[in-house]
């Protein structure tokens, strides 16, 4: 069964972005010919889910959105959104969606935040894995990656693996209530 | 110099304890024999700081506030407290408890918690190293560990370790910005 993926960086204090959505502090743990797994990561994902905030600050970066190009790409958002190649804009009902992907064949499902869609996927259950890279910094504020809110969830670890750049990647899957 | 320690555990979505206080998810990790470092680490300290809410908490658990006999014991409070052997009431400036302490001789300070105290001394930049134990657990919702609003701060991490009950212990500490 495909598997809806959460694969995001957070700063020990929980915030993906500061107030003003700045992300430049991810720079702290680039490092030449390291990815974290990135590549093997996104080998095992065709589709791609994203929340529109998240979708514009990329555009408003750099004027592209290459996900549309590599993979099936659904930004949700409530808003009417201008047309572009390769994205489906969804406004629905996420369990429709997630149920409507997963009764397809394909790989993974990559969900790359924000945090309201993170919020979204979890107040349904939806989230099936998790893997967090915890970046040594504190921020002290921000935008958070768990706004609270949600139900719990039962989790496993599945491995955790601390980096020379002070990055700890932990991942966990989702499992049933005992 | 003394260093003051936050040593605490949190969910993986950063919280401390749920909203009615409930720490019983704790007993996720409990297991026979494993005390996740917590003797070595208490063997290097003597002075044990903790807010109000906490001490209370405790205090309602098991009608007992062992940290009294063990340690210099100091309860942030900004409300009149009975006395109570051992203890502190402390209502005073932060910062210069804290300045005060280290200008002694002593091993360690351990802070630990909660969440309004956390916020408190990095308000000030005082926690010098954090060992934050990640609980395999979504609680979705609670009292926060790093509350928000608070001057950034920047870490190192020192280690990082994964046990078998899916705990992972990660330790940093204090740096100078760059």
């Amino acid at each position: 069964m495909r598997k809806v993926i959460l694969y995001i960086c957070m700063s020990l204090d929980g915030f993906i972005a500061t107030e003003k959505d700045d992300i430049s502090w991810l720079s702290l743990v680039e490092k030449e010919g390291e990815d974290y797994g990135y590549v093997e990561f996104t080998s095992q994902i065709d589709t791609y889910i994203v929340g529109r905030k998240t979708y514009e600050k990329v555009l408003g970066m750099i004027n592209d959105f290459p996900q549309a190009k590599q993979y099936d790409c659904y930004v949700l958002s409530r808003q009417d959104m201008a047309e572009k190649e390769g994205i489906t804009f969804y406004n629905g009902n996420i369990v429709e969606l997630i149920d409507g992907l997963k009764k397809r064949e394909g790989k993974n499902i990559y969900c790359d935040g924000g945090g309201e869609i993170v919020k979204l996927l979890m107040d349904h259950g939806l989230i099936d894995e998790y893997i967090i890279s915890i970046i040594p910094t504190i921020l002290g504020n921000g935008k958070r990656l768990f706004k609270g809110g949600t139900p719990p969830q039962n989790i496993k670890l599945i491995s955790s693996k601390a980096y020379d750049t002070g990055l700890v990647q932990v991942r966990y899957q989702k499992t049933e209530p005992c």
